[in-house]
């Protein structure tokens, strides 16, 4: 890669987020940068799209980096578009999403904004990667991730993504880098909410819902993203979006639907 | 199955769309229906969860069929966790999202409500079946395709669908039955949106951005949801929700990331 590869930068956190702020820095030196990021917060948003209101756009100066930047009132998904369809005048050499405050291993992969942003990337053809730290403080320590996201970032652009895969990068907390033991090549752990609803009541007596619940891995292997952050890893998982359950194609044509 | 199934419906065009009256009736006659349904149209949610904010639900009557309705202000995947955590006594037998008003097939499996809801079904280990008909028209002929639902419902109920799998169904646009050629289990097609961003200004001179786009199937096989669909079949897609390109795991760990 001789020349300066053109990196997209966006997040679920919104534009001012810690965790995108330090993949911003990181990025400024590897290529050059453009940020396109939500303009407040859409963690949960999964791969949602805005298909029945407007989007709005806006130049934005949030420190004295050399990165260009967008915030946007879209989605992360829609964020991708947005860039590569009208911001950016050519294809982004690699797109960049978090980092995420929070996990988004095992089954999050499905609800994060953070990893749609990447699998949006991955079907328009760039070289994506999602990063997420497993620690929800917004004064979390990224400064220790900082080197990892480059050996990583800077991997991806040398070597070769196969084609319909991103990566989804989780980080263990830190706060040394010798609390991290290291970076393993993983499976998505199986495992889901076991989901409870807070019931409440409105001043005027109506019920209301807050979603709450615990996650449950159900998975005792060794080889997942579970497994790796419990045990102070980095956890990579190659993420595809072709959906299909190739195994299961010869089971349903045995079902004789036509008959 | 000697007892009635316990069949949860939702969809995400909202509770009172057409799509989704004709499930509940074709669901009526095959076991008790409860439908928790979303208040309003969450088309383009993928698989968005309300995170951040409360949700609302109501017990409704609609029509005068045997279901029980609820309507609820969250999104298709929350429809699911609500009912069942919250509204079902049981785990339903079934969870049937849809019928879509517009098709999901191809790469829209990962931008649809209504396959979000069959997939959080999936998760929680319901047995679960999205169902889309490629007709974007309020008025379209649902009643075409009452016997074909029954027949994919039944042979689901029947049979057993593989741990981690669900089904995405897609109809073509039909008139008659003669219309309909028959079943086809497919996989999906690659394909993705060609994306422009339709640039308008407010009275006030900011701009904002409608997204449009074209979808384009860069796909020749004859075994895709999208050859199935243009050739006046049924589509039917197994699809999964552990994400992990497993074909990739050995090309990362020739990267070397811990050197």
């Amino acid at each position: 890669m001789p020349k300066k590869p053109l990196i997209l930068v966006t997040n679920d956190d919104g534009i001012t987020a810690p965790g995108i702020r330090t993949l911003i820095k990181v990025m400024n030196s590897i290529g050059d940068v453009v940020v396109v990021a939500p303009d407040s917060p859409q963690s949960g948003m999964g791969h949602a799209i805005t298909v029945n209101s407007t989007i709005h756009c806006k130049k934005e100066t949030i420190d004295n980096g050399p990165q260009i930047e967008y915030s946007t009132s879209g989605t992360p998904a829609d964020c991708v578009k947005l860039a590569r369809h009208e911001i950016l005048k050519r294809k982004p050499d690699l797109c960049v999403s978090g980092v995420n405050h929070g996990s988004n291993s095992s089954i999050n992969v499905i609800y994060s904004g953070t990893m749609s942003a990447a699998i949006e990337a991955g079907i328009e053809g760039i070289p994506a990667i999602g990063f997420s730290l497993l620690d929800y403080n917004w004064e979390a320590n990224f400064e220790v991730l900082e080197d990892y996201i480059k050996t990583i970032v800077t991997s991806v652009l040398n070597n070769e993504l196969a084609k319909g895969v991103v990566l989804n990068v989780n980080f263990p907390k830190a706060e040394t880098k010798k609390d991290i033991k290291g970076i393993k090549i993983c499976r998505q752990a199986k495992g889901n909410w076991v989901e409870e609803f807070d019931k409440r009541q409105s001043p005027s007596g109506q019920d209301y819902y807050w979603l709450t619940g615990k996650f449950v891995n159900f998975d005792k292997g060794e080889d997942t993203d579970e497994w790796a952050l419990a045990n102070n890893y980095i956890s990579v998982v190659p993420v595809q979006f072709d959906l299909t359950a190739h195994h299961h194609i010869q089971e349903l044509n045995s079902w004789s639907l036509n008959d």
